[in-house]
């Protein structure tokens, strides 16, 4: 039996196997993933994201517990580009296991960012693909750090979930640039903490100001404590809400054009590179270009251009 | 006066300038580069990378005052992929101007990660081209986060400083794969601390199972206590020792054709996925893969081989 014909079956070492060899980037993992396609696009998809310490994992947690009472399968995709100093991903799933570790209804992967050109993008992505034709009802997306490469990782998932936290310092400052826009949900977390009602307080201002001009769906601000689960059936609430609104408004449309496209630009740049390698390598063009760049023959940007133009049909006019 | 002719002479709003606009991926910042390209390749690149708290602005502080001392021009690039939370890379350039700000010697840039697809490995290397250029001697590349995309920017360097720290758990831990061996010296930051002869005993021990069959440079361990700076005439030393090795063995030719090969794939990647796209777009080609994906028709796999076969020369055999 293929391993893509095992993970169908509920496999989960199957699953786990499939999910290595695609961050491996091996080859076979391909055709497998192929076998999978028509199976997926049936889970639904939370992203979690935040700055460091404000209890990203312990949300996810909480969400999972009361999605398991619910009877449903859950996947947890962790990335954590993290990994190659501080091991935190292993540490991360450490603890994770303790609570759900025995459960059958949870499959938790960490990722680490592996490889280079949006690696850790593709894989992340292949591994929601996988969770999705195993069964997994709902994925949480978990971003574990906090570059780029996560925000744009995260903002494919069809809910994303913002936190926010009092004390690491003005809450303006901690949600600038990039993601105010991502968030369909803020959630302030240790709500027990002082300065939680300042930080839903700033943040709903923010949204006043920013959103002036803004159609559809407005974030909410939702207080939750992590430890007690207090705030998190409103979560849940507003979770569904958020689902319900995406199904049947444009802007559900035009986010799941733009997660097409962003998947298949991913896949392109994978399959581009490699192809493009491959070709210039064998026909030695690539020593070629490499003898002259070490002889400083010609500037890389010049030659990247040439080659890309080389080997690409019809060349756009200049 | 061009951009790229301005910057040759010197002028530092020119360079900065220059290095925004190909961090924006600005196509007018190609044609500056490559008139800047025959005046580089003089500068020598530092790289220091740790794990958060390690103490790397400080050691990066105290090499830039040695060398000011000798009149060297210096350029930091600090890239700090955690911008959109934290807003690290501006509070980090903030305290660094306090001490250097009013020095014309030295020049600090701070990245963040912009755009997909390597864009900041390809935006870090843009930047040291720049300042090489601008005439700095000593480049000081310098990683604040600790992803894997940070890891292969830093190993692109000349001399690879690697940070470990007492107090942030088991030092092995710390410096697991891929770490060890993109080290060219070892840094034991605050060597005043309690731990600091165990992580150097540690790593010690470690290198000697790790290289027991490595051949050449084996990276020293070197203490240095950040802000008396005892210990960074010592590194100073062992620098100029690694620079005067990597000149004359194999090793530093096998680094430099590596550096080579690093950067002509990025840039060839940003190319062809440019290229590309807008080939695609122009054809239509894109608009009706999406619209593939969109009824499900065929799996976003097979669609992106089948777009990369399409748009490149000769195809390699299956």
């Amino acid at each position: 039996m293929s391993l893509a014909e095992r993970v169908l079956r509920g496999d989960p070492r199957a699953a786990a196997r499939l999910i290595s060899m695609a961050e491996d980037g091996d080859p076979a993992a391909r055709g497998e993933m192929e076998t999978l396609y028509p199976h997926t696009g049936r889970a639904y998809i939370v992203g979690v994201t935040g700055p460091p310490g404000s209890g990203k994992s312990t949300l996810v947690d909480q969400l999972t517990e009361r999605w398991r009472q619910e009877g449903k399968k859950i996947g947890i995709v962790a990335v954590d580009p993290s990994s190659p100093f501080t091991g935190g991903a292993i540490l991360a799933d450490r603890i994770r296991m303790q609570r759900h570790g025995t459960d059958e209804g949870v499959f938790i992967r960490s990722m680490a960012s592996r490889g280079q050109m949006g690696g850790l993008a593709r894989a992340s992505y292949d591994a929601v693909q996988v969770l999705d034709a195993f069964g997994c009802e709902m994925i949480l997306l978990e971003t574990v750090g906090v570059g780029q490469d996560e925000v744009d990782i995260v903002r494919t998932a069809d809910t994303v979930l913002v936190l926010a936290v009092p004390g690491l310092g003005d809450s303006v400052q901690v949600l600038k640039a990039g993601i105010m826009e991502i968030a369909d949900i803020f959630v302030v977390g240790k709500a027990d903490l002082e300065g939680a009602d300042q930080v839903g307080r700033d943040l709903a201002a923010l949204q006043e100001i920013e959103g002036g001009g803004r159609q559809g769906w407005m974030p909410p601000v939702i207080k939750v404590e992590g430890l007690s689960g207090s705030g998190v059936p409103e979560l849940l609430r507003v979770i569904g809400e958020h689902r319900e609104y995406m199904a049947r408004s444009v802007e559900g449309e035009v986010r799941k054009r733009r997660r097409l496209e962003t998947h298949l630009e991913q896949l392109l740049a994978g399959e581009l590179m490699e192809q493009a390698l491959e070709s210039l390598r064998r026909s030695g063009k690539w020593e070629e270009a490499l003898a002259r760049l070490g002889r400083r023959d010609c500037d890389p940007y010049r030659l990247a251009q040439e080659l890309a133009e080389q080997i690409l049909v019809s060349p756009p006019s200049p």
